[in-house]
């Protein structure tokens, strides 16, 4: 057996502590694997964010990152720090310009400043695997990289962030608002304090980001993720939706079209009754169509320390044997460049909901903006005896009720205006919603 | 760019067109990815086993398999003929003595010659890759020869033939028989004329064989395989699945357990409202069960030649980067002996249903005789009013009736004993009906 891949630790938190214990568990069998025991050198780590079940001490500690990626005795450094900048881009770089490989989870770094690290990896002639970085334990990476190449890829989707499909699962099963679940979510550990990272989409769109590169063979571009959150669903849409056939999901969708690439991600409905549609709790899906293969779904854990281990090991294991490939599959000269789709070019159906004062001649009004951008209507929710959702009925003259729609293929643009031209003309006491229909 | 890989191809049929077709559609692209172009030397078919939609004039025929898997042109040996034994044995181990490298998606001949063809292409240092012999297009071999190998698998299962799903997923829509579905079905092309190895669960278990020696590190081992097939499915088990909330799929299913491994296929009871049990159609899906990455379940098309085309490239483009690894992911020496676990011992929930007389004291009998082998009954199907399904209700006295019930976690063994003794009994006029649950 040759010598050992030698690591240097830079973060010891939830999925660096998980990477330890991996290695604890299974280093003989990694070792007969890989043809080459995997060894930690050296680790760095905030005191304050230490995974306090792990012990440490019998790794030499380095001073700091930066130090820890330029140490002659390491061959990868594992940067499991986070952050789009600061120290995690300054010893990635270090690393990557010393010659070292590098494995990240790290998706903020990648998306911002993805195109960059990898120019500079392939310079160094050395890897730069990220498979942690996109949903988890799931290997899409990989398999989009190398299991998936003999494809045109058209679209790439998934449910992205563990922490909006929780607490969109948990609004559908106790029918309760996306406040409470957010609070009660925050109390057990699935939402951050500070959740807007998560439940804005912004988390979503970095791991997007990522796909639509390794996807359609393109430079990271996370400036065009056109990005919505979750923040205004309502019990109300998610019961509708359910009667409607769908269930509301947080998409990270990027597709290719004639007019470019669409990034996107918001709220989706997905069809009920398919294999997306179940993905619930904080399991996370990644979805690929190609020409040939068709659609290949993948379904599983999209954090954790233990999952995120995994997919870190899975990159180790491909440097210890010496399988490197270029970060985004294509070397940075053979990446396309990117061109932007026009979100209001999007083209799909939509799921509308309006609460409108019932009056004589409003339904009319309504329906008359719709014909006037072209938007023919697929169906209406009725109000059924008893149902806590209030379809257009008549209840006292004057009150709000809501009208809720699906639209048939229209544009983002065209739903935009009708939608506009109804809120001036006073119809309504609150902003439309609406959210986009993804057809699987 | 280095010289190309240069391919001989046996077998022009479903697989072999798409490959051709692939290779046309996209050769650009891939010689750019594999940093070599792929190149097709020589072929070798059977004239009415071709697929007439592809052209081959272009290429150099070879008078046979065996000569052109040795052919001094070519680096790999692409073999997609199909068969456990015979010219498909011949050629490709003629091709691994040869030294050239083999592509193959023949489940038969690997999971019956599967060690042995690996000493073989180690020896050779070569390459024996298979990737389009489990579920088509879905990446799955190498999700867990490289992407999962940081975990110690428990477990392993899947969908793994789509004619069986189809068939099954048919069944329920309609509410038909095996027997009618069957026949529409081999008139649509999704059955064979002689559909014996799809139904009776024999493909399913050549799969699941390679599947387990992946996941386990094991030998194949594909005659301790217990198979039961889905001919004896009714719509009456169908909809009482449903009533009880599962679905019933044909699943492969291999379980490390503390006797051994349990490598089983048959129908299955699984949960509705889970990924798998939204799989219908003839779409395949396989769950891997890790120590740290949880479940990761892949789905996507089981076969057809176009996805099991792009299955068969990502095996080409890892042999021209060099990507080589040992075929069942560890090598000869270090796969560990196959210790069977007995189909007796094998422990899970069990859904019966019994065809009985209704008389006065049947159901006291069948339930002492359930008592008596320490079996407790988790719940019975009751008849719902209008219900095609009946349950154990009073008739007219005498007449046979439908008992449906699912036990609570017991063995095998306890099943079988009990069942028996209540066909002694004479209580039943059918054979029982028993279908396994399988907990996701």
């Amino acid at each position: 057996m040759s010598d050992g891949l030698k690591i240097g630790l830079a973060g010891v938190g939830t999925v660096g502590g998980g990477l330890l214990q991996l290695l604890a568990a299974h280093g003989e069998s990694l070792a007969a694997r890989a043809g080459r025991p995997i060894e930690v050198v050296a680790v760095s780590t905030l005191e304050d964010r230490r995974n306090k079940n792990v012990d440490i001490s019998a790794f030499r500690r380095a001073p700091d990152p930066v130090s820890l990626a330029t140490n002659p005795d390491i061959d990868v450094f594992v940067e499991l720090m986070g952050g789009e900048g600061g120290v995690a881009k300054d010893s990635v770089e270090a690393a990557l310009r010393a010659g070292k490989h590098v494995v990240t989870a790290n998706k903020a770094l990648l998306a911002h400043h993805g195109a960059s690290l990898a120019a500079l990896a392939e310079k160094n002639g050395v890897a730069l695997n990220f498979e942690a970085a996109v949903a988890g334990g799931i290997p899409v990476v990989k398999a989009i990289r190398e299991s998936l190449q003999g494809n045109d890829i058209r679209r790439v989707y998934g449910i992205l962030n563990g922490t909006c499909n929780y607490i969109l699962t948990q609004m559908e099963r106790e029918g309760r608002s996306f406040a409470e679940v957010l609070k009660e979510a925050q109390a057990q550990g699935y939402a951050e304090a500070d959740p807007t990272f998560d439940i804005g989409g912004f988390d979503t769109a970095h791991k997007l980001a990522l796909l639509t590169s390794l996807a359609f063979g393109t430079r990271v571009n996370f400036d065009s993720v056109y990005i919505e959150g979750i923040e205004r669903i309502t019990p109300a849409d998610i019961e509708a939706a359910g009667d409607l056939g769908y269930r509301i999901k947080l998409l990270g969708v990027a597709l290719r079209t004639e007019s470019g690439i669409e990034q996107r991600v918001h709220p989706t409905m997905v069809p009920k009754h398919t294999a997306i549609a179940e993905v619930d709790g904080v399991l996370n899906c990644v979805a690929v169509t190609g020409d040939f293969v068709g659609d290949v779904v993948l379904i599983g854990r999209g954090a954790g320390g233990e999952a995120t281990a995994s997919a870190v090991v899975s990159d180790l294991i491909d440097i210890a044997r010496g399988n490197i490939l270029p970060p985004f599959g294509a070397t940075s000269k053979a990446l396309k460049p990117y061109r932007q789709a026009q979100m209001q070019a999007h083209e799909g159906g939509y799921y509308i909901r309006l609460s409108v004062y019932d009056r004589t001649g409003t339904f009319a009004a309504i329906s008359s903006r719709m014909a006037a951008q072209g938007i023919s209507i697929e169906s209406i929710v009725q109000r059924r005896p008893g149902a806590k959702l209030p379809g257009f009925n008549r209840r006292d003259e004057g009150e709000p009720a809501f009208v809720v729609m699906i639209t048939h293929r229209t544009t983002e643009a065209a739903v935009r205006k009708a939608l506009d031209a109804i809120e001036r003309d006073g119809h309504v006491d609150q902003q439309p919603q609406m959210i986009r229909i993804e057809k699987l």
